[in-house]
C-alpha cells in the first residue's frame, strides 16, 4: 500500500541521515551557534541572493508562524490572510494564543490579490471606528498556498508593494517552497522571490528533513532580538546543530531543489493521468498536491493499493480527495497509481 | 578537548540512531498516532507502573513546560516553584507568555520543602487582599533540580499532600529524570517517583535521544484536551513517529536507566577525584552535574583537556564551575579529567 | 439640535445623579464589597428570581466581555458568535488579547439559531482534524443583537440547550438588555430571560447609568474565584459603591424597566413615522434602534434637526442611517423628528 | 467612626460633582474626544509645561498599567520594578496577562536606584545566557511609592538617563502623584517630573475623582495608535466626557495641587503627634500615608474613632498600621485623632 495523504509520512533524504549519522557523536555547542548552522546559513544566504539577511532554525511550522507573527505585530494588531491560510483555520489559535486577530480575506484558489489588501487596509484607515478595530499589522501569504497553487512574480511584487505603502511586512509561510518553486508555471527564482518579502521561511518538514524550517529575514526592520522570541516561544532547539546539519545538507549541490522538482514531476504524472480519463480537479495545483473530484467507486477503486486523503465534499455526490507527493515518493509508487488510474 | 559544558553536545544513543535509520523510509501517520508512539507509551506506562497515564511526546523543555503549565492553570493563577527553577529563570518569559506569574520561593540547593508551600498557599488565602495578588495554582519543581540535588521520597510525598491539599497539581520537570534516579542516594523508583507526580516529563534531549520529552499524566483530572494544547503551543510534531521511535528505544532493555547510571558514575568519579584534593563543592549534587569550588589556575589547567562551564563567582577570588557528564561520555573523557584532577 | 447617534451621549438618570449627590462623603469600603453593592445585588438576583445567582459589577462592555470570556474559556476553546456580534468586530481584539479565537458563524438580522450552533459543534468533533482546530468552548450572543432584534423564548431555549448537550455556557451580552426586553414583541421577562442563560449581563452605560455593567451568573460552575479574574483584566474598580448606587437606583421602583420601555415607545413613533412616508427598513429592529433606509436629501432634511449615525451604504444610492433612543431621549427631540419626518 | 484605611473611601470633590450635575443632560459624542476631554487635556499640558505632550484619560489604576505597559514593551522584554511595586504585588497578574514578566529589585523604603537598575540591565547584557532570560524593557516606578515615599529631583533625573542610554522608557505611576508633590521635602514641580519621565499617570481616583487617570505621554516615541491599546484592555469610556469634566476640573485654579497639599498638611499634624508620643514609623514618607509603628493597646485604643489599615507585623510584638488621608479628610477627623494620639 503507498500512502499519498501527506508529505510527512517518512523520515529524511538520505543524504541528511547519513550526515547526522556521521556526526552523531561529534560535540557541539547548543542553541544554534555550532558550525553547522552558520555553514547551512551562509548557503541559504546565497541560494536567497541575500548576504545581509538574518537566517534563523525553528523545528516545525505552527512554532515558525506563531514566533514570526507574534516578533512583528505591535499588540492590537492582527495578520491579513486568506480565509484559507494556514493560522486562519489548522492551528487551534496558536496565534491568538499571542494576542493576535486573525484578519481573513476572502479567496480563491487559496490565493488574496494585492487589490483585496489594499482595499482592506485602506477601508480600516478609513473607518471612523478604526480604533475599535484590529489594526491590520502584517500580510501572511502561503507559498505554494493550502491548494497547491501558487503566486505570479506580478502577484507577489504587486502584494509586497502593498505592504511597503503601508509599512507592514510581508511574511511567506514556505512550508512547501520547493514545491511552490517547481511548478512550471512558476516564474520565480527563490532569490526573486526572497526579494519580494520581507519574511519567509523555507520549509524542511515537508522537504526533506526530519524537521525544521529556516526563516529568512530580508528585512532588517524586523530582525532584531530575534532570538529572544524564538526562546519565549519554546523553539530554542537544544542540539540546533541537528538544524544545521539537515539544512546544510538541503542546501549542498541543490538537493533541496532537485528532490521537490522530482516531486512535482510526479505529482504533474499523476494529474495527467487523471486528465486523460477526464477527470476534474478542485483548485488549480500544478505542484506536489492534486485535488481530482471522484466517484466513490473510483477512490474506492485507487486505494486497493494508493491511499488519497478526504479533502471535501463535491457536487453529484463525488468528493475531492488528496494525493500527495513528495522529495519519497517512490517511482514504484507512482507507475503503480498512475496505472490504477488509467484502469479505473 | 573534552566538553563537559553541558549535557547536550552529542546526538543521540546508538540505538536510537540506529532505529531511526532503520525505519526511515517506512510511512506512518503524523502527529504522534502512530504504532512507534503507541509503543513507546505502553513501555513507559509499564515503567510507570502506571497503566492509566496518558503519556504525550514534546519536542523540547520550555515548549513542554509552557504547554503543561498553561493547561492546568485558570487564567489568574500561577506556579509556585524555586527561585532557582528553569521556568523562573531561563525560559525569556514563555511562563509568563501564557498569562501566568511565576511564584518563585527561596530555595536552598535548589530545593524547595513542602512547608514553605504551604505556608505560602495558606497565607495567600489567609490574605485579606488574596484577590489582588496570584493566586497560586500549582507547584513546579525540577527532579533533579538545576543545581543537580534530589529529593527523596519523603520530600516529594509531603511537597504532594500539600498540593492535595489545596487540590492543586504537582509538575515536575524531570528533563534529566534518569540522572536524578541515578543518584545513589536515591529512594525513589520510577514507578514511585511517578505515583507521588500529578504530571511530570521524561526529559529525553539530555539522556540519549536526539530531542524529547515524555510528558505523563498521572492524574487524570488534568489529562483532557491535553493534544489541542500541545498543538495551539506549536508542539504538535508533523512526524511524531521520530519521537515515538526515540522513546521506545530508551525504554527497550532499560537503556534510559542504563545509560543515565552510567553517567552518573562517571559525574562521581569526577567528584572523588575532587574530593581527594581537597576540593570543595557548591550544593550538594551527588547526579551528573558537578560544581567545584576551583581557583583560576586549577580551572586553567584542567582546561587545557575539558571544558566546563563558568557557574557563578565563590568566595576569595575562587570559581565555581559545572563539570556534566552524559550518557554520550566517554571512558577516556573521564580518565583524561580524572587524571588531570590528579596533577592539578 | 437633537442628537440620535448613540445611546450614550448624555450622563445618568436623575435618580442616580441624586443619589450619587446624596451619598458622596460617605466612607465606605473599596473594590465593590460595600452596602450598596450589596442592596443592588440582593435587588438583581430578585428581579431575575435567582437567589443563588453571583453578581457582579464592572465598568464598560469590552471589559466585562473580556473578562467573562476569559474566565469560562480553557486556552485552547474560542467563543461561537455571530459574525456581526459585537467581539467579532469592534473591541480591537480584546478577546484575542485573552488569548481567545473568536468563531463567527453568518447571522441574518444579527441573529443566529440553535441549529448553526449545533451543527457548528458537531462539526468540529466530528473532524479528523479537530485538535488542530480551536474548540467551540462558549456561545455568545447579544440581546438585543447589534442591530437592534431580539430572540424569542424558544430561540433563547433552543440555543441554550445546545449548549447544555456540550456542557459549554451561554453568555448573553446585555448592554441593550433593558431595550431588548422592551421590544413589544419580546415574550421574556427578565427572570425567564436569565433562567435561559449560563451568564449574562445587565447593561448600565446604555440604560441610564453614567456606567457601569451586572454581570449575573446564573450557573454556578462558572461563578468560581470571578473576583479574581476581575482584578486581573483591570476592572476592580475602586471606589465599588459607586456602581452599588447605580444599580441599586436602577433597580429601585422598577426604573430600570420604565426608562428603557419609554426609550423603545419613542423609537417606534419614529419609526410609524417613517412607515407612514413608505420607508422601509434595514433589519427588523422594534427596540431603540431604528435604521431606516433614506435618500441623501431625506438624510439632510433630517440633520437640520435630529443627527443620525451613518450605518451602512443600501441599494441605489440610498443609505441606512441609524436613529437612536434612549432613556435619555426628551420628547421634545421625538416630536421634532417626526414631525420632519412627516415633512419631509 | 471615622475611616482612615485608604484613600478612596468617599466619592468626589465637590466642583467635581457640581460640574457632573451640571452637565448631566448635555449631548457629547463617546469615547473621549468630545470638548470637555479637549480642555482638560490642554490645562494637563500647560500644567506639565508640555504642549506636545499627548494626554489620554483611563478609568483605574490596574488599567491604566496593564495599558502602558504592554504598550511599551516588545513581547519578550520587561519592566523593571521595585519589588513592593504595584505591577509586582497587587495586580493579580494583570501585566503577565499582558505576556510581560515583572523584573523586581530590592527596594528600600519602597524605592530602586539609578546604579541598581544600571547594573541589572547591564548585567543582563553581559550575560551569556541573555537570550534564556527576560531582557528588561522599561523601568516602572511610582511616585509617591506604595510606602509614601518620594524620589528626589536628581534620583529621578538619574533613573532617567540610565533609561536613555539603553533607549528603554521611563514609566512613573503617579495613582498618588498630588501627595507626592505635596511632600514637604519634594523638589519638583509638576513640570520637572514630566520632563524626567517619558510616560506617566496623573491619579484621579486617589485625589479628589470619583474615578480616572490621566496617562501623559512626553515621548512621541510612545504615542503612536495608544487609543488602540486602550481599546484593547477595554479601556475606551464611552462616555469619555465624564472623565474630562472630571480633569478638567481637577486642573482648573490649581484644585489637584490644592486638596492634596491640604491632605498632606492633615498628614504631617497626625505625623507629629505620634512623634511627639515617642513613636517610631515604617519607612519614611511625608506623604498623605503614615505608618507609626504601634502596641495592640494603642491600636485599640485609636480604633474607637479612627480606623487604621493593618499593614504588617513589627518587632517586640508591635504592629505596622497605615492612616492615610485624602482630599476628603474633614478637620474634624484630623482633630480627633490627634486628641486621641495624645491621650493613648
Amino acid at each position: 500500500m503507498f500512502n499519498f495523504q501527506c508529505d510527512y509520512t517518512e523520515g529524511a533524504h538520505k543524504n541528511i541521515i547519513d550526515a547526522l549519522v556521521k556526526t552523531n557523536m561529534e560535540q557541539t555547542s547548543g542553541y544554534g551557534v555550532d558550525a553547522y548552522c552558520e555553514s547551512a546559513k551562509a548557503k541559504i544566504k546565497a541560494a536567497c541572493s541575500a548576504p545581509d539577511a538574518d537566517v534563523h532554525f525553528l523545528v516545525g511550522g505552527t512554532q515558525t508562524n506563531t514566533t514570526v507573527i507574534s516578533s512583528v505585530l505591535r499588540p492590537y494588531q492582527g495578520a491579513v490572510c486568506a480565509a484559507e491560510g494556514h493560522i486562519a483555520v489548522h492551528e487551534t489559535g496558536a496565534i491568538e494564543a499571542t494576542g493576535h486577530k486573525v484578519l481573513p480575506l476572502p479567496c480563491e484558489n487559496g490565493k488574496i490579490t494585492a487589490s483585496q489588501v489594499k482595499n482592506y487596509i485602506a477601508g480600516h484607515y478609513a473607518s471612523e471606528t478604526a480604533e475599535h478595530e484590529v489594526q491590520p499589522g502584517m500580510v501572511y501569504i502561503s507559498f505554494p498556498t493550502e491548494c497547491g497553487t501558487i503566486y505570479s512574480k506580478d502577484e507577489l511584487r504587486a502584494i509586497h508593494a502593498v505592504c511597503k505603502e503601508y509599512d507592514i511586512p510581508l511574511f511567506v509561510d514556505g512550508a512547501r517552497l520547493g514545491y511552490g518553486l517547481a511548478d512550471p508555471r512558476c516564474d520565480l527564482t527563490l532569490a526573486e522571490f526572497a526579494a519580494n518579502c520581507d519574511i519567509f521561511y523555507i520549509g524542511g518538514t515537508k522537504c526533506g528533513a526530519l524537521f525544521g524550517e529556516a526563516v529568512v529575514i530580508m528585512n532588517k526592520k524586523y530582525a532584531k532580538d530575534f532570538r529572544y522570541c524564538i526562546k519565549r516561544h519554546g523553539g530554542m532547539f537544544a542540539k540546533g546543530r541537528l538544524l544545521g546539519i539537515q539544512f546544510d545538507t538541503l542546501f549542498t549541490d541543490d538537493l533541496y531543489f532537485n528532490i521537490t522538482r522530482a516531486a512535482v514531476e510526479s505529482a504533474l504524472r499523476i494529474r495527467k493521468a487523471f486528465e486523460k480519463k477526464g477527470v476534474s480537479f478542485f483548485g488549480d495545483s500544478m505542484t506536489n498536491q492534486q485535488f481530482p473530484i471522484l466517484t466513490d467507486a473510483q477512490i474506492e477503486y485507487l486505494s486497493k493499493n494508493s491511499l488519497p486523503e478526504f479533502w471535501c465534499n463535491a457536487e453529484n455526490g463525488k468528493k475531492v480527495v488528496r494525493f500527495c507527493t513528495s522529495w519519497a515518493t517512490q517511482k514504484e509508487a507512482v507507475d503503480t497509481l498512475v496505472s490504477d488510474i488509467e484502469n479505473m
